[in-house]
């Protein structure tokens, strides 16, 4: 592939990318409903950042593991659906370093580790505003046939 | 010990699991925001249940994996705070098996696996109104020192 | 279906099962060198035993972790091929509970916990010669078309 | 910290490192009875190598997963227990990408994620000869107090 080629399909990968996460985004009630804003998209990787509120938190101002597992899957969600094919999280884990507390902003980056034909790993890591680490997330996606966004117009 | 001793053991057991309970669903407003109910509470059990509203669903009205997620974590926090000794998430993992829909009654049932000192493993199945399972969770739980609810008037 | 037909029904689910556990035991030389015995096999089912030997353990004499998992690994191995339909893990996590000692004598059960067409979930619980928990195993089962033994003598 | 005593502190660590090592390595029987080869070792760091023998493999000449398992948890045990602090696998999971072929050599390099007093969380990539993932590993583990190897000679 010449440079130009190879820079043409970064161009269109990229641009596939951020279709397919404004499309997510917008039917995604559930991340909207939790204030999650997407920063940044490129193809197998995500950044979102969400806010603990006073609805997230439970006794002594902490937010919810659950809450911040939520904004993980969104993450992992967002990059394994970067390439415009139908992925779904066929599971995760967590593991819970620091509490989140009321007002704190967490950032979690999403970020690709494997991906064949059927079945992504992805790993996402949950900073607070101190860039001190919240939370690591792994997750397993698994991919069907077909687009998620149409492409006809492309 | 006498069968009356054992009798009267299991009660204190259940009213402290039921005392710790109360005070946690109070304080949890994370849960009570997405709508959970406390349905049983027993020493190293506990049972939950979440209607998947619109606010919960992204594309195609499917429930975020995330909120399943959570109900989940939150029937195991329930469950392995039945002792009134205060008891955190460590971590957790989470098959997803079936999708959640809008409208569905989701019921979370914890059930201790293990508890030794310091840490706790509690399986949570997540089943919808059909009987069908949804999810299935495992959550490490760790142990501190101190109570979580005040016992001078026991 | 009738009585007699269902009854027949599971006579042959357990031959089927029976059929491809020694099978997979005869090919299964990483189990056979580890000392594993198949104690018993059911559809979705499978109870294996190892002894802890001096070329299993670390320092202390404790068996090395990774052995514990993968004695949990045969016996999941086992319960999901026993629809003679080829499957394999796709992963698997476990906590460590209590430490095997040299000379133990561990058993691993595994149980199916979800299976569809194409994935299944399945617990092992390894315990020693106590009837304590030494560790809970959770692995993930990927199937394929075809059969693992050829049934054409049946 | 000067120059000079970073470097100081840098080069301790680092013999801290290979001595806790080698004292391990010397104990540990089962990852030397299935040929493990201890590659290099930094603080927080492990690199182990294994070569799949027949005594390792199942059907079709595949590597049990319990044995890459038990590889990637031999170099997590390695890098956690680099600090000369008794630190023990509280648990792991593992995500399998290829099999692994009988032949194969399987290099496993364990990174710190994150530790703090009591808990940490390190990830193992298994590879094989051509450089290609075969599994994602990612251990837990959990400190004591106490130093592994004496340190009265240092």
């Amino acid at each position: 592939m010449s440079d130009a080629a190879r820079e043409q399909a970064i161009r269109e990968a990229q641009a596939v990318a951020e279709e397919a996460a404004n499309a997510m985004y917008e039917q995604d009630r559930a991340s909207r409903s939790l204030g999650m804003k997407l920063v940044e998209i490129r193809p197998g990787y995500a950044c979102l950042k969400m806010k603990v509120r006073e609805d997230m938190v439970n006794g002594h101002n902490l937010c919810h593991g659950g809450l911040i597992f939520t904004l993980a899957d969104s993450a992992f969600a967002f990059a394994c659906n970067s390439y415009n094919i139908v992925t779904v999280a066929s599971g995760g884990s967590i593991d819970f370093l620091l509490p989140g507390s009321l007002g704190d902003e967490l950032t979690a980056i999403a970020q690709e580790q494997s991906r064949s034909r059927r079945t992504g790993v992805y790993d996402v890591a949950v900073t607070n505003q101190s860039g001190a680490r919240v939370a690591l997330f792994r997750g397993r996606s698994h991919q069907f046939e077909g687009r998620a966004v149409s492409q006809k117009n492309r």
